[in-house]
């Protein structure tokens, strides 16, 4: 492949575990022969060599110059055939201190190996035959997860549901496209020209891929979650539903990034979905240039938005006033908080979700609201549904929808049928690229080198 | 122990990597009983019952009501007496996503696990006899160390040497202390009273004890590091010093953290000692409030420093206005550096080091003045010395050390010898109290306490 090399042949490593001080840190190692080698470097090295598959050997690495004792080590063993990438290979459980790790790359590397590229013990998984392609991509989907919800969507995903329904798919478009060769093959003694187009067989085919299609802004959503912005003047309390919001499930990353004086970003889970939640500026008219950019900034990330909290100060607004903010009405991107319920005894202007931000009197409400919009018409999948995260599948699917439908076309039209089977051909093609059966290698250079390395 | 349970009796858990999105994600859990209770929530409970210590099974974990697979893992086996715990005892190697790993914490929790305490495997492995408490130390001493030689000192210790020659202190000292015992019980039998002090057993203990007493300094060195702080005027050539000094070694943290507009920070490494790098603004004098603020934090930044480089721009200054910094020759934490030496034809100062730092051309001779001046008379330690790093250990040496000049000189005084025998008495106290054989419940929680979770 461009770019990396992707070698099948080396012996390849890499620090599987996040860069950083902890108690443990794993380096993966795979590659045919890669036990002998480490054994070269190990305080046992007959205990490493003989070692079965999925056992654990203890002892020490070595450095090869001085044979001192580097590291005290744990080493998973995986023969050829047994582990994730399907080549032999070894995991080695070192302390978590990054200069130990260091040292041990360096050894790694005099040995003869090298540092793997991203997502390469996924990509050795694929070459053996391991995992499809929408499995190793769900490896990195679940990795990636920010959400339950989500995890285990990619889990199912991993554990081949996509891949299985795929199949069921190019079954379908294969029978078609047998019944279709069948009369190209007696086309010439048949002289009455009649042909039957398989159908039944082709509207099959199209229903289920339509059903996986619905599913993308559901995976998208929950795989890559959203982006919900509170706007509003400086004083209609941003920040106190920023903060009920952040409390609301206990967010997985709670860190609140001071970035610019410009918004406060933060991420949290509504219901299963991932939240990128901002607290902007007010929008106020400035002519401080400093306050000017900070307002571009803010406008830039409305465009971005899927959701727009636009929060109104009750005590300072009545029906007239509100009704500058007409389009964010009549926009489904908005949803209009009347915010101090508390603090006023004026009707909520119509519309609007009536709030105590400092109470909490409303939230609930504004809430399944919220989730409602983000949803849209899709229903919460359940963590064992088979849900597409990936643009590249979406676009794959709709490629084979497409020749589908181009398919039945021509036969209506009694367009000669080689030609009906190129469309079905290109059909089975998309879907065969789609699990990865007749991927390219800029494809697969393409999802793998987006991967992170250690996987 | 106080403010934390320390239970030896619960099956413990904790994150032993750090937290993060990586390729994989290492649970520990340790304490007996603790593979049968995972059984319950595996896809493959009679496999992981059945299996033997130091294997490895493959199989997904299930949500114990949906009995829906929660994630793919790999369960490494340890049963009693065979892992670093002691105890029978797991890790779970799963997805490296961190709502995977707060979805299995949960799981955990409901089948009756805790969260671990900080240091708790280690403190758990002291309390089955696997490390004695110089070997605990040595572990988090491991995982936080900076530089490759650090981590090899602590190896060391970890591999039990400091245990080893404490124990042989203390042989010495219970020879002595039987040496007078035996006189104790013939004492009344003995009218002449003349006693015998077994002066030489004594002198060898004091000395082996003088020589560990001596590594602390250097232990400390390597395992802490030193601060070295960059001071001078704003064009003397700062930021180009510290830069040749970050390229130097390849620093293990190498990113700079702009932290205020008074100082930048950085990780490197000379020659072994992990460096804290700080390139402070320049010390003119200012009536604005905020470089007056800024002044006074790098005063206390070079009030701290092990090591303080003055960079005088060579241009600008001669003889007489080098005078200014009379001080700084005369202090061991000075040196002055007379930079730019490719722009002036004029003599360095007498007692400065001559630099470019722009051409690199002086550095080497400045960097081996800053390595003798951080070790001072301590020899740089070879990687399997026996050295000291903690200063608790320290504390007990100098207490062994003076209960046996007390002895000695009581003895020499003609005092009673059961009054010596107290004296040595309290030495072997302290040192059992080093290796932990007789240390109390304070002294344990006071030294795990300190450690990282998971570890």
């Amino acid at each position: 492949m461009k770019g990396h090399n992707y070698d099948t042949d080396d012996i390849i490593f890499a620090l599987s575990t996040p860069w950083g001080t902890s108690a443990l840190a794993i380096i993966r190692v795979s590659g045919s022969g890669c036990v002998d080698v480490l054994a070269r470097l190990f305080s046992r090295p007959r205990a490493l060599s003989d070692s079965a598959s999925h056992t654990l050997v203890h002892g020490q690495l070595l450095d090869d110059e001085s044979k001192k004792p580097v590291d005290d080590v744990l080493i998973s063993v995986f023969r050829e055939g047994r582990g994730f990438t399907g080549e032999e290979s070894v995991e080695i459980s070192c302390h978590g201190s990054m200069a130990g790790v260091e040292t041990i790359f360096r050894l790694l590397k005099r040995v003869g190996m090298r540092p793997a590229n991203p997502g390469e013990f996924t990509f050795r998984a694929f070459m053996h035959g391991n995992l499809d392609l929408t499995q190793a991509e769900a490896v990195m989907e679940i990795v990636s997860s920010e959400s339950e919800l989500a995890h285990s969507l990619a889990l199912e995903r991993l554990e081949g549901s996509l891949f299985s329904r795929i199949e069921d798919i190019k079954q379908e478009v294969l029978t078609a496209l047998s019944v279709v060769e069948v009369q190209l093959d007696y086309a010439e003694d048949d002289i009455s020209g009649d042909t039957t187009f398989p159908l039944e067989t082709v509207i099959r085919a199209q229903k289920q891929i339509e059903t996986l299609l619905a599913t993308y802004s559901v995976g998208k959503l929950y795989g890559e979650g959203a982006r919900v912005v509170l706007a509003g003047s400086t004083n209609a309390g941003k920040s106190t539903l920023f903060n009920l919001l952040l409390k609301e499930e206990r967010s997985i990353v709670s860190d609140v990034h001071g970035t610019t004086r410009d918004f406060i970003e933060s991420k949290t889970v509504l219901d299963g979905i991932p939240i990128r939640l901002y607290d902007t500026a007010g929008l106020r008219d400035s002519s401080d240039s400093v306050e000017q950019e900070g307002i571009r900034r803010t406008r830039k990330l409305l465009d971005q938005a899927d959701l727009i909290l636009l929060m109104l100060d009750g005590t300072e607004h009545d029906e007239a006033s509100a009704l500058q903010y007409k389009a964010a009405y009549e926009d489904q991107r908005y949803i209009v908080v009347w915010n101090k319920t508390d603090l006023t005894a004026k009707p909520p202007v119509k519309g609007s979700f009536p709030l105590s931000a400092k109470r909490g009197e409303g939230f609930s409400a504004l809430r399944d609201e919220m989730i409602r919009r983000l949803r849209k018409d899709a229903k919460r999948p359940g963590g064992h549904d088979v849900v597409i995260e990936s643009a590249r599948q979406r676009d794959e699917l709709e490629r084979a929808q497409q020749a589908l439908f181009q398919a039945q076309e021509l036969a209506q039209q009694n367009v000669p049928l080689d030609i009906v089977a190129v469309e079905l051909g290109e059909a089975l093609d998309a879907l065969g690229l789609l699990t990865g059966e007749v991927a390219s290698s800029d494809i697969l250079e393409k999802i793998f080198s987006g991967f992170c390395v250690g996987k």
